[in-house]
């Protein structure tokens, strides 16, 4: 298994990326190609004890950066490391990529170089958000800018169960159609049109859910447009940052309240441990001809390691075989589910 | 000044509701009419003190229960407490009205009863939420179940800016449109329309923002169609009791941790004070003749009096002559600026 990783990619990188590649060849049976500015990795790899673990880098001669728009980004710089990583998997060099980098670069240069997979209308980010119990599969949370037909909230349904089922091991996964209310009369023109396409699909459709149920553990994948997604994900990361900045703030100002803390410690490792998305490894495309986790760019080392495991058990489950054949199916039990073009093709 | 409370509106109600309509009355120079089931109201009075307040029961036969379908509401309890209220500001014997309970039913009343402002297409939820400085307006929150076009949103933006200079008092409020990047390009139709249509209007329109910046103080009115603002609000409530369910349940398992907690126990109240919604008084309905604020079901007897508060705000300040005179001006410089017919109506 060889996972090839954008050591450009991420705010800390490369040094950050170098190092949760190196926990990752350390801990998993993988090859890792560190895909980047070749003199700069091979100097940061000397700090590490390479002993048995199989790390090879490969040179790109450019990088993206974080705020690049990812369409000047296909066009004109086509050595760049996000690049040459899917270049790997497209030529078989590579059977899966991790970037921490610029998630609209990622989105378009897999998009452009992996192409969809068959039956796919348009791929999917998905983002696994921990709940009161374990993990929600949530999706799409921006590979889709809009617009979304109720078709592809069906096919989003159908490659989250079937992630949730592969990586999250849930057996029989719980699929929410997000909406204003439980009632199926509740919704957009979208989701009005999703409900009776999900009911008939081979998934355990639960019906309308709503923003709460994220969280709360109802439902193992809620599916959503691009939009709404995107929005309640930059909102949860608004939050939790704006919620600790407001508690440090407030505990700054008492001895006590610090002395409190200290007391405290290993219950807050314990609380922030069960709430870390890190350990779910990155955001992953779905519907896309390969496989690419995309991490957050603050990503840790650990998120990195992460990251790449998920990115060798996403292509170990044939995670990509099951979509082709579940989206198969269901357009053959319900031939009025067409193929859409795609105003984005 | 007489503000009409709907006695029995909300899952604590009648009990708290009537206990906030005492401390309000007790604080603010308001005459309060309390609305419901007159027996069991006059019965709870009794365990206060009414020395100087004015407070006056008024019989409603009927009350809406909190799940209640809200069509079948205005059809077949037109002597709810909800109904009752509105009807008090339609005939002039009260100014305002507050009401903790169903929502979507408070809306379709008030709504049919009292009727939308002139030039307003769709009246509009919104919904004050704390941000790391001070407090950030975000609307719709679900008044509108989606399919808005842009026009409303721009229709939210002069009402949201309004409320946000008249009762929170900001100078010059920061208007941004609630998108997945801060580019012009970036967007649904609805919201690619919205954006040329804020920029001309006479509001210090700030351009696309994103959802994190709904709580880190960027803007002080975030525009949204109603079907992203009610699943980010109801993800908030969902994620911030999921936030407290967690960490209670880690410290449990500790004593340390728990005399920690006793340590910190003045920091972690001024950060919930810091943080608490209910200073802000509830959900106004903007774009209705008349003024309507709900509260969370949950609310406290506290919450019940800010809500009190804001709706007498609500009428000295004059929001809906404010509302008014901003679409008309609007409409005056941009003639292509019609007047939705609503489907809804």
């Amino acid at each position: 298994m060889r996972i090839a990783v954008d050591a450009m990619g991420g705010d800390k990188a490369p040094e950050i990326v170098v190092e949760g590649a190196v926990l990752a060849a350390r801990e998993y049976p993988i090859d890792v190609l560190l895909v980047g500015t070749q003199t700069t990795v091979e100097e940061l790899l000397q700090n590490y004890d390479l002993g048995k673990i199989k790390i090879q880098v490969i040179n790109a001669s450019q990088y993206v950066l974080m705020g690049e728009p990812a369409q000047d980004v296909v066009r004109k710089k086509k050595d760049s490391s996000m690049h040459v990583c899917a270049r790997l998997i497209k030529t078989g060099q590579a059977d899966a990529m991790v970037t921490a980098g610029n998630t609209a670069a990622a989105l378009a240069i897999s998009r452009s170089i992996l192409g969809k997979l068959k039956g796919v209308s348009r791929p999917s980010l998905a983002m696994v958000i921990p709940n009161s119990i374990d993990a929600t599969v949530l999706l799409d949370v921006g590979a889709n800018a809009g617009n979304c037909k109720s078709q592809h909230l069906l096919e989003f349904a159908l490659m989250g169960s079937i992630y949730s089922q592969k990586i999250l091991k849930k057996d029989n996964p719980r699929i929410g159609l997000l909406s204003v209310g439980e009632e199926k009369t509740k919704g957009t023109s979208v989701t009005l049109g999703a409900f009776p396409l999900l009911e008939s699909a081979s998934i355990n459709f639960i019906g309308n859910i709503e923003g709460n149920d994220i969280v709360n553990g109802t439902a193992d994948v809620v599916v959503c447009d691009g939009f709404v997604g995107n929005a309640i994900l930059k909102f949860a990361e608004g939050a939790s940052r704006m919620f600790f900045d407001v508690i440090r703030a407030e505990f700054k100002k008492s001895l006590k309240a610090q002395l409190g803390i200290l007391l405290a410690k290993n219950a807050l490792k314990a609380f922030t441990r069960k709430l870390d998305y890190e350990q779910y490894g990155g955001a992953p495309i779905l519907g896309i001809n390969g496989a690419c986790i995309i991490g957050h760019g603050k990503s840790s080392a650990n998120a990195v390691k992460s990251a790449i495991r998920v990115a060798s058990e996403f292509v170990s489950f044939n995670v990509n075989v099951s979509i082709e054949k579940s989206l198969k199916e269901t357009r053959e039990q319900n031939l009025s589910i067409e193929l859409l073009e795609d105003e984005e093709d």
